[in-house]
């Protein structure tokens, strides 16, 4: 069969974004897995103009991602209660690439709450967008504390963790992609 | 093949709620659709105790109910930009119940925004309930003028949109009733 | 000056709720300032009829409290990442008692997110009943280790988070209230 | 008195944007109030880099302006159920200045649902920046059929409904500066 396609965006352009550390991580293990591909995807490398919106300002490589992709981890800390301006700006120049997909989100904070409030804001979001969110989140509070400064693990916690969320994620793809491929959408 | 069952709930308890007339003919276009049956699930019949929450208070009936369907109908009106409240009450008596099934939202409103901000509100709660909910919704704003005095529909369109949510609803159904008896959850 | 009257609402009536002690504490916090007088209103203490919801089921000692109040406390954990049901079945009984009041959110949860995601679903709601939620939450993340088994507390760092909560709803119940008998609300 | 500066943000960056229909015309219904200043700001004249976030890609004629206003109002269409993410990106920039002023949004949409979806979205995080967020919005649905294409209004009761938004917004800013500078913010 098919490798599951399920690359990871890390959707902060922030210097020094210890989210950096998380998204790596995530991408490690996901690349663990059997019968699974990824890839990182980082926002800073996507051109992004700010003179546009939508998908007037679509890029080419990103929409290719976005298409041939089975599922999706965000990787975002939160700012200001909500997720990153630029991921959604990001986001938002696909459309149908999205649709019958899951994602699933990880959650990256400097205090105490590992993002809970940005996942809030993001599931309506990501339903409009077509894409179904697990409903297991991976969050890293403190993350100071996780990673030293090469951005090496120092909790081995997060590897099951990593894991159960994975879980979740790959049999979400695997449903919905033998969905997509063989149940027909039918018009009443 | 052994038909979806897909119930829908009428959430609230408010006396003369025009959010019934919706909730009869939802209920109604779903029975006209082969390889599906359907219940209408009332707030107000099934016992609610006010003196406990979630599991300590659930109903053998209800649960019995949430354990069989294979998709699940909302509709509810908005109060107060959020959801009734006894609508939580009684969703929160299950939990398994729900796990990896789909559920479609049918807002109402008397005003014209057809109940999106309670569509909104919900989606955190329903994904952590276990249940992917669709990208579709059925909005009913200023529902005085969709139906008569009788219940009757007035407005012809809301026929297609109903299709529309519900064709959405059936096909996660399908291809999540199929993932769940097919498609082992891999612990890795 | 008239004290300002804030009353706390203890808003889940599960049984062995641990948010009871939160609530106690905080009545006791606010109790000790000047200027100030509050008192516990226990959700399981007021009549909720459950064949009806808005003002249809209005209870006047309640209706009489909220009159009253200069700003609200709610003390309340996250059920299924939302509040419990029957608050907001409560809190939608009333309406114009609550315009241009503040509300702070006092977050309870067994697990390490402290309520978050309890608060952002209720943001839309408490807006929408005319009251202006504060913008410092106080969270009781795995609220069984902050109190003994008679509601004692065992974590004194809560008095001083506490301090700062009380500090801004006293600001704003102090300022809005100027704002209520000062200040006309012109029509243009 | 010293006149309320209540600048008008247009927040999207999108090219034929009819946002800025929406944005002139409410500017000019503040600037016809006595006692009022405004000033419309564009999303697309402050410079927005993306290798940045927050404070480190601050714009100092915004950062002005923001320390300088005593309530916002932010126009905005609704992007895939949300704000556009360079609104955020331009917010996240700045966070004292916004402290304790009221902020009202306006909500556009090219469909039947006025954007309230892209409100319910911006709630918390205005929250966090320390904005109160007003309790009456102004909503263009169809915003196509609002205007003509040189930007005239075409539909007389929007000069009612925006006098009812800003009667608010006005209220709320004359009542929070009031308490900015005349009520000490107690430290128990």
């Amino acid at each position: 069969m098919k490798p599951l396609f399920l690359p990871v965006i890390l959707g902060t352009p922030r210097r020094g974004r210890l989210s950096a550390h998380v998204a790596r991580f995530v991408t490690g293990e996901i690349a663990k897995r059997d019968g699974v591909t990824t890839e990182l995807i980082d926002v800073l490398d996507v051109p992004l103009p700010v003179d546009g919106a939508g998908d007037e300002i679509q890029d080419p490589g990103f929409q290719a991602r976005m298409e041939a992709m089975d599922g999706l981890v965000l990787v975002a800390p939160e700012y200001n209660h909500g997720f990153p301006g630029l991921l959604k700006h990001l986001l938002d120049t696909c459309l149908p690439e999205y649709i019958h997909k899951p994602a699933g989100i990880v959650g990256v904070s400097a205090g105490p709450w590992g993002g809970t409030r940005m996942v809030q804001g993001f599931l309506p979001v990501l339903r409009e967008l077509g894409l179904a969110t697990i409903f297991t989140d991976l969050n890293f509070p403190q993350v100071g504390k996780a990673f030293d400064g090469e951005g090496n693990l120092l909790e081995p916690a997060y590897v099951r963790r990593a894991a159960n969320f994975l879980d979740e994620l790959v049999w979400m793809a695997t449903v919905l992609r033998h969905g997509r491929e063989n149940v027909a959408r039918e018009e009443a």
